[in-house]
């Protein structure tokens, strides 16, 4: 992607500091990672950071996107109708870390920093918000969207620490089909169901 | 609590220990706490932590221990049968952390360390089997035991995760019922439903 502001030949440099933040966040998570540690692991000095990326949340956001368009996304969970769509989110999201090698450090890099500092629910928001989990479940839910998305981010989340950080069994090295089968029909009730109790916020 | 080798007089610096290695799990996570921190903000002597309590492990589980007496919930949730369990679950699991001032960060400092480091999944198993998560769905769950286990408690972590630690709205300020309607069913077909799927492990 280019990018105004930066010479040719500079491209080396800025995949550096890429790499080496998501390094930093993905071990440190947001509050512990600072732009001098991330421009020592790059090997360039901090002012360069700055210059590409700006302040530290901006780099975080630039630097720990994921690989999917939310409204291809979005296409591929809804297309088939409302049955099921526990089951293709849950399906999507194990495949998230499972698939690629440069993901999972990306999402560990989410999940741990929004465990470790103020900054975190903001930065969180707006990544849920930004990559289409509360786009989804605006499209989908039959009322308190919000509320249910949420209740999904949570559970996903808590589900990616128990499996993938935490690795704790026999979650961690379950089948794929095994977590699905038994997470999709909740996820589906918190996206389409029956939320019970009184649905005023 | 009496223990050996611990003269009278004593009990002040015990306490202050115990108070100060709570501070820090709950701030810094099991990995980033420090014996030698602890006992700075305890004003005692490192020797003293390791007289009192040994390891850094051992003080974890010594100090981080929840108020509540496992044989006691269990007869508690499981006394009027299955059905409901789960609403019960989550309505003790949402008392634990509104109810008592002390609770908060203990729970806290136990989410943060299970996301922090190497020895946070053998602490967080210790911890649920010792706190009787584990016990109480073997004697409630009628297949896979230790998957409804895993399920549940990653389901109930993801919560405090967005409601506590990140504070997600509109989770955080939800009235604790909605969040019980919501949950309960979940976590009752964890505990006791079909799963869906192979059951083989």
């Amino acid at each position: 992607m280019a990018r105004s502001g930066r010479r040719p030949g500079e491209s080396g440099a800025h995949e550096r500091i890429a790499e080496s933040a998501r390094e930093a966040f993905g071990e440190q998570g947001f509050d512990g990672a600072t732009i001098r540690g991330i421009a020592t692991r790059a090997g360039v000095d901090p002012a360069l950071v700055h210059h590409y990326f700006g302040t530290k949340q901006r780099l975080f956001l630039s630097v720990m996107s994921l690989p999917f368009d939310a409204a291809v996304l979005q296409a591929q969970l809804l297309g088939p109708g409302p049955e099921g769509v526990g089951e293709r989110l849950v399906r999507f999201f194990l495949g998230l870390w499972d698939a690629q090698p440069g993901v999972r450090p990306i999402l560990t890099g989410i999940v741990r920093s929004a465990m470790t500092g103020p900054d975190a629910a903001v930065l969180l928001r707006d990544f849920l918000g930004r990559q289409g989990l509360f786009r989804l479940v605006a499209a989908i839910a039959p009322d308190q969207p919000d509320f249910r998305a949420v209740l999904v981010g949570s559970h996903l989340i808590g589900l990616a620490m128990a499996r993938y950080i935490v690795g704790m069994e026999p979650l961690a090295s379950a089948d794929a089909e095994r977590v699905i089968a038994a997470m999709g029909p909740t996820i589906e009730r918190y996206l389409t169901g029956d939320l019970g109790g009184d649905q005023a916020s």
